[in-house]
């Protein structure tokens, strides 16, 4: 029996990735895998819309924050980090623990940031090395206008670096990298890339290289400059997750068949097919419509509903697994992913199983529900 | 047509195992996830012979010695680092980087450490905090003395702490953890363990855990007590590489089925067989014979081969893919993997290639060779 998995990751994996996981093992030193990490970064920097260097780290996507903190800044450093929610407290406490001054500059959740807020803060104080910003918030189902926070930023600090978590993002949703000008720019294979975790990929900046040179911050398994130097023969500093290479070689060339502008239209597409789903069964988004992401959807769980009971008669009795709330949000939201291998008829397949399963758990859909029925 | 891969890691994979790989997503928060992160670390419990926390991170082994130096040391720290290769002296650069004092005691290539030198250095020297010792030295196929080092270690200093990189011997050949009283080891799943590249496995220590409650080293994705805060809850603090615990859990199971004992067998007898099989061929091994691998063998190139070519030529005409050398030894060695899912039929395949290819790319037995033979 088939799960409908509804997670913002992992994401579904098609059956072509799966089988490239399962090829036996190579020499990750040899030819053969250079091509793979030349065609793997090659097809990145397409899909990333960049000429910077696109690297690939072995690990989950909170080692590519680590990465893009400790490459490009020193102890002492100031930062100006840009929340929206739980990713982007994370990775202001990842600068923090290595001794970069953080200030948060954070917005309520459910919304998006305010780009001129982001510029005020920047004019305010001319000390900040770096803006640290979300693209995509995982656990609020709310995409920043990323465009609009960069070039408000550019403004005010054409030199200033920008680094963006574009984990649940890149790749799914627009992202022009080089067209709004960001330094270090990241995201994870087990999101839209449709193949499973174990991969980071990192786009780098001139910029961002140049402060390389002079960051202090310690580093070595996640040192850029050592990827690099690696990458150049076609290689990882340290043994790759040889599969996950494997797959993402098969993932790129079906997405890169598909075209980046179509991708993007399905994931609107999706996302839009999943919000007014769910108002239809008489739900609350959490995310304001205007900045709502095309890659999750978050969704208050009603009045009178356990969200722990509601998630788990999903998953037994439905076959549907969705995603539950994080920090302060557990228990009051549900999520649905629809990112990377994910079709009309599975988000119809989880609407489906809410519409059974909402009553069962105690809805009664009335006040703000019913009348955005 | 079938490779005879035989470098010391990514090592060749059992079909159930591979096909592990590709098994589809699942929810890495959920029940199902939770048991398999559960059996893999009891699992690795009992293979590492040891009541220690077992933790798993997503990363390359480099990751995981990265993890050893900044859990348990501070900046300003010294510590004592025996090396007999490449993998010893990428142990103390990253203790270097990370700021910790470093001494070197350092042993010629194909020998192993003497444990009195060991005890020498700490006698001289009280203000050591840590041992940082390699097991197997995958770079010249030298296994340590590891009882007897841990043994001096403890009685000139019964406090300090033991970090092991056993990489590309935990599992493989006898270690065990507890009885030699060691602090932090850790090995790769692409090694012994038949598994694909991406996880690393920690044993860690009350000594151990006691250190990290003051080690002042900044870290984050690495940071055990995030990962043995998760472990209770049956998960990893961050997205781990899924479709690698997959395959570990249908590894392990095969490798307890088989039991220690009968593991350490098979790789003593293949180790054997190779060295034998590779002196018979009027080859010289880089290793003294007492303290040569059971993992992995390095080989003399023999006067008047190109190193590279005879490689090249196996690789290409042979089907069977040798490890070259690393470091100052590049062009000097060749190295044969022969850890994990490997049988006499493939080692001897190996040898029965390098017969052939070896007349062909210049060597003729001579001297040493011929008397070898």
């Amino acid at each position: 029996m088939s799960v409908n998995l509804r997670i913002p990751g992992p994401t579904p994996c098609p059956d072509d990735v799966l089988q490239a996981m399962s090829r036996q093992m190579i020499n990750h030193r040899g030819p053969e895998f250079a091509e793979i990490v030349g065609r793997i970064s090659d097809g990145l920097k397409q899909l990333f819309e960049t000429k910077n260097d696109v690297l690939t780290l072995t690990s989950a996507g909170t080692g590519a924050l680590e990465s893009a903190v400790v490459n490009t800044l020193s102890p002492g450093d100031r930062a100006l980090c840009v929340s929206i929610g739980n990713f982007g407290e994370r990775f202001a406490d990842i600068a923090r623990t290595y001794g970069v001054g953080v200030e948060m500059l954070a917005f309520a959740k459910g919304t998006a940031a305010d780009p001129a807020k982001v510029a005020e803060a920047l004019r305010g104080d001319s000390s900040y090395k770096a803006v640290m910003v979300t693209h995509n918030e995982t656990s609020t189902g709310v995409t920043n206008p990323l465009g609009e926070i960069a070039q408000a930023v550019r403004e005010v600090r054409p030199d200033i670096l920008i680094l963006v978590d574009a984990i649940s993002s890149l790749g799914s949703v627009p992202l022009p990298i080089d067209t709004w000008d960001l330094d270090v720019v990241f995201t994870g294979s087990q999101k839209g890339w449709m193949v499973p975790p174990g991969m980071a990929m990192v786009a780098v900046s001139k910029r961002a290289w140049d402060a390389a040179e002079t960051a202090k911050i310690p580093r070595y398994y996640f040192d850029y400059k050592k990827a690099k130097s690696y990458l150049e023969k076609g290689q990882t500093p340290w043994t790759p997750a040889v599969s996950v290479y494997f797959a993402m070689d098969v993932a790129l060339r079906t997405l890169l068949a598909e075209g980046l502008e179509n991708i993007h239209a399905r994931h609107a597409r999706l996302g839009q097919l999943t919000r007014d789903g769910v108002r239809a069964l008489g739900l609350r988004l959490l995310a304001d419509e205007q900045v709502a992401s095309n890659t999750v959807t978050a969704v208050w769980v009603p009045e009178g509903v356990d969200g722990a009971a509601l998630n788990k008669m999903m998953r037994t009795e439905y076959h549907t697994v969705l995603a539950g709330g994080q920090g302060e949000l557990t228990g009051k939201i549900f999520r649905i992913g629809h990112l990377g291998y994910v079709k009309e008829a599975d988000i119809q397949a989880c609407l489906d199983a809410l519409k059974m399963a909402l009553p069962r758990a105690g809805f009664s859909p009335s006040g703000v529900g019913a009348s955005a029925r």
